[in-house]
């Protein structure tokens, strides 16, 4: 039907309209989200995975950031071995994992992070670990500031296996062509 | 006028810029401000309510999300009956209402929290209770997260009346409809 | 060649589709991005440079608002002359300057922050004074926000020379109109 009535039209017409269209076209984001995970806190990933799987459920494409503490999210190990004494002591000092994420607020060695767990558990909400998976399932894009990786030394090797590594260039590519782009 | 000049087209060439634009103006945002309110400090509060009154003086559609600690901005009263121990833990130490939410910074217990009050009103800027009244009137939609409510075991008998309540879908939808977008 | 197709197209037409862009083409955003930079903090400063100077390198506009302890980072001075006794408080107790902002975690009474500058240099990355000073080279707009600067006393003698100063309207007329804005 479209194409019927598009070959009737003069072509002169056509190239004007097409040629206003590309102008705009070109600044009318994508169906997409972006968010960059700067935070190393628990509830702040959790609030992240939350607005990711729900936007990739929503048929949305999804890239999230990890920067700076954020960072911890996507590790699955922390290596010591060929690291400055500066780099050991970031590597232990910061969490490795989802798992040994701390809360902002009320965290009390863990026990407030503990309760939270329990308490999510206990009204059936998935938990961190599930959400991420299911981010990841939903084809949620993961990529590591590389930027963050050299200054805190954490190497490629202990970062989950999929997660993809990109600068502020590649960010700010997807950031551009958003309808909404969070800083968490 | 415009009517007239449109009725002497082509209705082919009508049809075939309207098919063009239809697809593009279903990824133009709405002229709509969208905030997600994560924290429980006072000073972004204030900055969100800024924002939100702002954008609501200048004609935009605003609504804000309040989610985990941000909650607490909506509740009229803590109740304790017939939550779980955890729960009733929670509510006990996570402030009830706009005017118990503590500074992120200087706080010293509520002593920068008071200082920063008298400054304002020295300075004869609105207070955050004002500032939340203000956006009422301005017709800015306050919307409680469910799924926090749900964790932390908050009951709509405790939020204000007038808040709406709604999931990450209901967010997302304004969310990806606005010309900007704010995790605070 | 644009300019040759569209002469020989009816003018009614081209009417018709002018009108029509006209309403999509005011809600598309520019090829701008703007940020509100909230925080005192030096790893989320780090972060808001790092995505202003990219961006401008990109050929986006920029737009920083600074507000609340964001402002700190705009400071040549503190002055206490001619201030209340809480101004001279707030002033005393809060940074002055890039050189002194703490970090997030880790702070340790600054000894986080001498061995993440000093990471930093040993992996060439650029500081934050460097990256301050880029952005200014690359035409990132630096606006104080003014009602920030009242509640905490601060005076425009205090600021950086050729910092703008702008209200909540100026900073939401270069949010609206951007492709990404973020609250950091």
């Amino acid at each position: 039907m479209s194409l019927a009535v598009a070959t009737e039209i003069d072509p002169a017409v056509r190239a004007y309209v097409d040629e206003q269209l590309a102008a705009l076209r070109d600044r009318v984001p994508d169906n997409r989200v972006t968010l960059v995970v700067f935070s190393g806190d628990l509830d702040r990933h959790l609030a992240s995975l939350v607005i990711a799987t729900g936007a990739a459920a929503m048929g949305l494409e999804v890239s999230i950031f990890y920067t700076f503490w954020g960072l911890s999210a996507l590790k699955k190990a922390s290596h010591l071995d060929g690291k400055s004494a500066k780099e050991k002591m970031f590597t232990l000092m910061t969490p490795g994992g989802l798992s040994t994420l701390p809360l902002s607020r009320l965290n009390f060695g863990g026990m407030g992070r503990a309760m939270l767990r329990s308490m999510m558990k206990e009204q059936e909400v998935a938990s961190v670990e599930e959400l991420f998976a299911t981010a990841r399932e939903l084809g949620v894009k993961m990529i590591a500031c590389t930027m963050s990786m050299d200054v805190m030394g954490i190497t490629r090797e202990e970062l989950l296996d999929g997660v993809e590594v990109g600068g502020v260039a590649t960010f700010l590519g997807d950031a551009a062509r958003s309808r909404a782009a969070f800083f968490i």
